[in-house]
Order: structure tokens, then C-alpha cells, then sequence
């Protein structure tokens, strides 16, 4: 009897911590890892090799100027994001190309009124220096998103390092898959109460006068950084052209001014004697000459661009360009500039998959933005040129369970929720998912019944929302060039244009100016 | 009709696009938030502020060799439990201790058999440097979680850093909220295949023999590396005494072998000659004069210690030493050795209660954290003492909603979801607050009837787990002192020891060992 109750003291205490502090999985199947992984030299090793590149470069310092700076930015592109990527790419060993930069850094993305921001404002933080409050672009917190009156007073503009660049005599340009005048290339050039106003009418619907706030669209043809811009490409023609008009693909445009402002940015550059160039299609811009080209507008879609994964799929590869495309046309174009550049590249549908619970063409346009990235590092001299890989805020997706080192990432997790059916290994925090994950009749959904390998499929979420939302946690800085080293530490996402500037020895943090 | 027509034309194409990309929030209310957030001004000067701070401190770089190295290691504090508690101290633009750290980096985390790692192998990741199974420590992915026989084979045991320093002539020692015999912590001097092996009984329950492999107590007290350590704080006395003994507060033993780990180790040490001592409450730690021990095991809990908050609401704080307190007593005792020291301090806490879904607690354990990492760097000088800052893993919970800048971090989004019912802005991908967040009768249960103001209340779950898992993205690193640029960039998690061993000249990385 004693021993009994022994025995089963013993048995209770061990599963009462047992269960508390690890769950217990299945055993370990043989696995598809590198037998080297299972020794202790491959991982000595391995430190030894990063050991000796840290004692040969980190211990001189890059302290040149830079006379190039690119600001690369994965919306919505989180430190989740960028792991999923790793295992999405074939190994979570595997580094993307910006993962090997050698100083990284952690931005806090907050708002001046919410503690997660949105596409907007955190434009005005990594573009113009400040935090302003949501749904604002290029202007400071004095004016909230949809304030008519307020965003018209110029004292509350911020200044773009474009901006700076231009003033500097440097030549500046942009590239996003989204339309050129959504709410983070807006940043470079516009200054809006709301990111909504991409084109008159919409300015009009929210009861505001299009003649005082000038849509976006007008801005970037019309406003002095804008219309300094050397090249602009990515999506939107929609809302450069009325909507009596249909548009190079039979697309309607969005205006109500009966104005064509791709004509008329055309027809300006003509007047002052600029060879300017727009190109609609991927075969138009490949024709083109870049040598012979001074400002470059290339508009490839009615709105956003097309996931990556779709231009893959959808076999529209000949007609629309990839980033990657994008990134490198304007290169060339800016590296004829003799003072040197300030390009900024957005990979803009991250993003938007996230937000439809995609998370598979999610990773697909970060993989591809990780491309882009490369091929920059690849076309410019670590020498003269500051590439800087940062996201504007942070998305709900979560990596969860224990999936195997080999498995697919979009595959489900290897053990069983408590309810005995499967869960996803990918999930978000809410977004339309939810409508896979519960059903009002039967509850939680057998998601092995789910086709969750089909790239369109919407994971996981915990709560229904029609749209993702962002996520509040702070996002990664990935830096290589000159002064490079500046981007470790934790800081405030407003900070990275004046680092940049004062790299680059432009605008209010030059040299002479501190 | 024609002008109807083009209205709603207009009307469907604003619509369209606005609620693609860009959830429409409620308006702002009248928050509080400092006017000169508003001014342009104030985030200009920010960014001198830190951009002084860059060009004072960072163009020189600290290449002294570390006397001593502390190691900071907040278990399951992601990116996103850092962010939030930045919102839970009162502010998203506040930061915690060591993000003020010069350098940040971030460590790849993946075990060689799984994606989402355990804190058993990421313990051998991070102080030995070597990547393992899950379940594991201080053994390479030879041993397979569990297995007996390989786990026994001494040619499959790592070396941790604590040995290096110790072979080194310099002290080591181990502070921890978690039993001493825990996996992180015993990633510090045990090799086992299982990290459940705390005691003799647990090995017996799992088919093996406790003679043969020896559990995680007995190492810490009879093996080399263990017995050499100098500070050994934190809680688990149930692992150091048999079933048949109740401790000094009444709780029994788990152990079957009849032996009392806690004598052996004070009598051991008697017959070397060396001052010792034992201490279980906060009371018997402050009578001590540490000036007069040699070595000191402080284990002030049967098994984990308490939560920090538990500490204050239940009024512990006179009977159990906050992390703080026993970090403060491990650096006196440590500061005494001529050559230096080596200390490894880990906040549990943080990931028990994550895996509970208890967001309250999980966060207040990494305030008091990084309130230890304060006293430590306030206790020691940057001249001669590296302080690392890191996890071992993340979790699934994420920061999502739009919640306003001064919304508390507990309470529900703003803005309802989908179906009605509001959200909280804190959840997690999988736990035991599923059963907060969905009930079989009801579907998704109204949150606003909960009191998700307790401290102890469980978060939002997408999938019912009892305890929820990890996550699989990336932690971040935080380093001052000494040679902290090289713990900027990317790098695997099992980089850390080589890069700390390094920069004090231990171990295989010493500088003649290169």
C-alpha cells in the first residue's frame, strides 16, 4: 500500500511539471536534415566563420559619405514575416539577401495617436522624419486624418529627404508595386489630411474642395518634389485619368476633372525642353533607351500591381514587370545622375496579402522584395551607397506549433490542437481567415479538409474582420555602406531620414547644419 | 441620369479602393497625448538628439576585452513582448532598460529537428554554441530527445560557456526565476537527452537508468562544471530532496534515491575548506555577508519561484527575492574574483505565463526583467563588463487592433469586429484562452462581459492548446560593453557564446586559440 501510494505520488509529480513547463510532442520521424547539423564542429564552425568576418569588417568602420542612398521598404513586412520567408525559401537556416547586412537595427512604428500605425504616417516617419497621426501623410499630428482645413496650412508640412536630395542637386525617384500615389510613395512627395485623396474625386466625396486640397495624383505631377522626381514607377494609372477615358488596357479612370495628367506631365517636360518618358507595359519599358531618358513615368497597372505570385501563375510576366524589373530600370536611370541619388523602392503587396490572410502571397512578395534588394546591393559599391531595408509596421501572422525543420510551412502543424483536430502552422490574430477557421454550424473547421496549399488560401484568424489588421510590435532595420552602424540600436522609426540625410551630408542633418 | 450614373460611379470606385486598402477607423477622440508630439519640432530634435548620441559614441568603438560577461535571458520575450511592454509601462515611445542598448541584433532560433525550437536546445544554442534536438541540452542533434544511450555518450556532450570561464579562472554563476535544474538554466552545466530528467524519479518514470544518466540535481551538484559555480539563485529545492522530507515551508521532495542534494553540497564543500552557503528565503539571503561566502545556492521556491506580480499582489515580497534582488546578490558575490566573472540571468517567467495565455503576467515578469538588466548595467562598468540581452524563443501572442496611444495595452480594440463583437487587442495564435474566446453553445463569446482587467484573465486564442506553443520568428539582441558591434546583424542563435567567449578571451575563441 505504501509503496502504492509511492508510486503514484511519484507518477503525480512528475506529470504535474511535465505537462506544466514542455508539451510533449511526437517523437522525433527521421528527418531531411544535413547529418553535418548533428555535430558540434559544423556549428563551431560556423561561429569561427562569423567570428573571423566580424573581426575583419566590423572593426573598421565605414566612414564615408554616402552619395547614394536607397531606402528599401516591405510593407507590412514584420520580423514573422521575414522568418517565414527563411522557411519558405527552402531552410530556416537560410538567410534572405538583406539578412546578411551587417548591422541591423529595431524601429517602434507607433503614431502619434495610435499605437499601431498605418501605411500613412509611418510614411512621414521613415520619409520626412516625423510622427504624425493616422491616415496623414507628409504632415505633422497637428492635423488629424480628414482635416480639410489643417492639412491645407503649409506650417504643418514636413520635408521629404527627397526633397533634401533634390536641394542637394541629387536626383531622387520611386518604385512600388502599389499605385504611385498610395499612401507610402506618397510620402516622398505629398502632404495630405487623408491618404484616401489619391485623386480629385475622392477629395470631393469626403466634402473637401479638390482646387484646395489637391489630390495626390496632382501632386506628383504639379508639386515641385514630385514633379522633380527622375523616375516613378509602379501602379495607378487610374487616377491620372478621368473616367470618360479608358486607359492603354481599357481601364476606366477615376478623375472627375476631365484632366490627363500623364499628358500633361508629358507635355511640361516637353516645355522645358526634358526628355521625359512614360511607359505602360513591361515590353515598353525594356525598348526604352535609359541613357537617352531624363525622367522616367512608368505606370503598369489601372491600380496596384499584381501579386508576384500571380505575375508567376497568371503568366503575366511579358506584360507587367517585376520589382526586381522596376529596381533595376531605376538604378540605371538615377546612377547617371553625377551627385548621386535618393531612391526609394517599395514591395507594397506584402502587405495586402497579409491583410486577405494570404499569407503564401505574402511570402512570395517578400521573397521577391528580398530579390530586389540583392540586385541593388549588386548594382552599387558598398563604397558609395547606403542601402537601408526597413518595414513600416507589423502584421498579426504568427508562427506557431512545432513544425519539422523540413516541413512546408503552409502545411499543418504535426500535433493536434486539444480538440483533436488540426491547426495551421501559419495563423493571424484576426482577418477574413476566420471565415476557414470557425463555422457557425459545426465550430471550429477541419482544416485538413482545406485545400491550404492553393496560394490563394486564407489562414487562420481569431477574430472575423474583413481586412487584417496591422500589428504594433516594432520592426527590423537591416543597414550595409557608409555609416552603415548607425542603424543598430532600438529607435524611433522618424529618426531613419535623418540618419540617412546626415549620411548622404543633405538637408537639415548635413554637416554644416549641425 | 447621366450625372446619377457618374456619381455612383464615383461613389463605387471610392468605396472600392477605400476598403481595400485601408480599414476605416473611428475618428480620433481627444487624447492624451502631449502637444509637442504635434510640432514638427520636437521629432526634428529627436532625431539630432540621437543622432549626437551616434556621432559621440559610435564612430569609437569599444574594443577592450571583457573582464566580465553577463548573459540577460528573458525566456519567450519576442519582439512583440517587448513592444507591449513598452505600452504597459505606460507608453509605446518609452523604452524598457536595454533597448537603450548601443547595439541590437537578431538570433535565428530553429532547432535541428524543428522549426519552433524548445528552451532545452536553445539553451545548448545559447551558452554552449551548439544547435541540438528539441527537448535536449548541452548535447549535440546526435542525441535524440529522450534517448538514454546517445545521451550518455560523453563525445556528443557540448561545453558551455560558464566551463570556458571557469577553465579560464574566472567565477561563474546562475540566477533564475524557473527551478535551477530548468532547461535554460541547465544549459549551463548538464548534458541529458531530456530535459524532464530534473530528478532521479523522472528518469525512472521514463524507462532509463538514474545511475547511468545521471539527473540535472545531481550534475549540478557532483559534476565539474556545477559544483564550480559560485552563485547558484532561484527556485526548484523539490529536485534536491526525497519524496520522504518536506523543505523549510512543508513542500515534499521528488526525489527517490533518499539523498539531500542541498547537504551533500554544503558538506562537500566543508571538506574542501571553502566557505558555503545555503539560503531559502528572501530574509536568509539579506543576513548574509557575501563579503564572507565562498559559494552561495539560494533556492527560494519548492519548484518555480512566483510571478512578479504575485509577488506584490500577493504580498511575497517579504518571503521571495524579486529577479532584481537575486541579480544584485549574484554580482557582489561574482564581483569578488580577481579574473572576472561570467553570469547567466534568465527571467522564466515571461514564457510561463505566455504559454498560460496570461499576457498580464507574461508582461509584468519582463518589466521586472528588464528592470534587473538596469540594476546590472548600473551595478558594473561598460569598460570592462559585456551585457547581452536576448531570448530563447518567441511566442504566438501579437499586438493587433488599432488601439489608441493611450488605450491600456489590457483592454479591447477600439472598433468591433466583423460580426459585432469587440476584440482584444493582445491574443495568441493557440492556448488555453480559447476557451475565453469561443464557447460551444455561443460561438465567439462577448469579451466586454469578461474581466480581462485581471491580472490572471487568459487571452484570446484562435486554437484550444492547454498550453500555448512557441513561436518560430526571431529575438531580438541587446549589447553593451565591451565588442557589443558584434552582436549587430543576423546570425544564428548559437553564435552568441563564440561571440561572448571571443571578446573575453575564453575558451576555444581565446585569441591564441584562433
Amino acid at each position: 500500500m505504501r509503496f502504492l501510494f509511492l508510486a503514484l505520488a511519484i507518477l503525480a509529480a512528475t506529470e504535474a511539471h511535465r505537462v506544466y513547463d514542455h508539451p510533449s510532442l511526437p517523437r522525433q520521424r527521421n528527418l531531411k536534415v544535413a547529418d553535418e547539423e548533428k555535430t558540434t564542429e559544423f556549428w563551431m564552425n560556423k561561429a569561427q566563420h562569423i567570428l573571423a568576418h566580424k573581426l575583419q569588417n566590423l572593426n573598421e568602420l565605414n566612414t564615408r559619405k554616402a552619395k547614394n542612398v536607397i531606402l528599401f521598404m516591405g510593407d507590412g513586412m514584420s520580423v514573422h514575416t521575414i522568418t517565414a520567408v527563411r522557411n519558405f525559401m527552402g531552410d530556416s537556416s537560410k538567410q534572405v539577401s538583406f539578412e546578411k547586412f551587417p548591422y541591423t537595427g529595431l524601429s517602434r512604428t507607433y503614431a502619434v495617436d495610435k499605437r499601431t500605425p498605418d501605411s500613412a504616417n509611418t510614411a512621414t516617419a521613415y520619409l520626412n522624419g516625423v510622427k504624425g497621426n493616422y491616415g496623414t501623410i507628409g504632415v505633422n499630428a497637428q492635423v488629424r486624418e480628414g482635416d480639410c482645413f489643417k492639412g491645407n496650412d503649409t506650417s504643418t508640412h514636413t520635408e521629404s529627404i527627397a526633397k533634401w536630395a533634390q536641394d542637394a542637386g541629387k536626383w531622387a525617384g520611386l518604385v512600388t508595386t502599389a499605385r504611385v500615389t498610395h499612401a507610402s510613395p506618397a510620402g516622398v512627395y505629398a502632404h495630405t489630411a487623408f491618404r484616401e485623396w489619391e485623386y480629385d474625386a475622392a477629395v470631393t466625396y469626403d466634402g473637401c474642395s479638390p482646387d484646395i486640397n489637391v489630390d495626390i495624383a496632382r501632386q506628383l505631377v504639379e508639386w515641385p518634389v514630385g514633379k522633380e522626381l527622375r523616375v516613378v514607377l509602379g501602379g495607378g494609372r487610374q487616377n491620372f485619368r478621368d473616367q470618360s477615358v479608358n486607359d492603354e488596357e481599357g481601364s476606366p479612370g477615376y478623375r472627375s476633372d476631365k484632366r490627363d495628367l500623364i499628358r500633361e506631365w508629358l507635355d511640361t517636360k516637353a516645355k522645358e525642353n526634358k526628355t521625359a518618358h512614360y511607359v505602360w507595359s513591361k515590353k515598353g519599358l525594356e525598348m526604352l533607351d535609359l541613357d537617352k531618358s531624363e525622367y522616367l513615368l512608368g505606370l503598369f497597372s489601372p491600380s496596384h500591381c499584381p501579386y508576384h505570385g500571380e505575375l508567376e501563375r497568371k503568366h503575366l510576366q511579358d506584360a507587367d514587370p517585376s520589382l526586381s524589373t522596376m529596381t533595376e530600370a531605376a538604378i540605371k536611370m538615377l546612377s547617371k545622375s553625377e551627385n548621386g541619388y535618393f531612391l526609394f523602392v517599395e514591395g507594397a503587396l506584402i502587405d495586402m496579402a497579409h491583410h486577405e490572410s494570404q499569407a503564401h502571397m505574402a511570402l512570395e512578395d517578400t521573397a521577391e522584395f528580398a530579390r530586389a534588394v540583392e540586385l541593388a546591393r549588386n548594382m552599387t559599391s558598398e563604397e558609395d551607397t547606403l542601402i537601408v531595408v526597413t518595414s513600416d509596421h507589423s502584421h498579426t501572422m504568427t508562427i506557431n506549433g512545432y513544425p519539422n525543420r523540413d516541413a512546408n510551412i503552409f502545411k499543418l502543424a504535426p500535433e493536434m490542437a486539444d480538440d483533436g483536430l488540426p491547426y495551421n502552422v501559419l495563423s493571424y490574430a484576426n482577418g477574413p481567415g476566420y471565415a476557414n477557421t470557425f463555422s457557425s454550424t459545426e465550430g471550429r473547421r477541419n482544416l485538413a479538409l482545406d485545400n491550404y496549399m492553393d496560394p490563394e488560401y486564407r489562414f487562420m484568424a481569431t477574430t472575423p474582420m474583413e481586412y487584417e489588421t496591422h500589428g504594433a510590435d516594432d520592426v527590423g532595420v537591416f543597414a550595409s555602406g557608409p555609416y552603415a552602424h548607425y542603424f543598430t540600436g532600438n529607435y524611433e522609426q522618424s529618426n531613419i531620414p535623418a540618419l540617412m540625410a546626415h549620411i548622404a551630408d543633405i538637408g537639415p542633418f548635413a554637416d554644416d547644419k549641425l
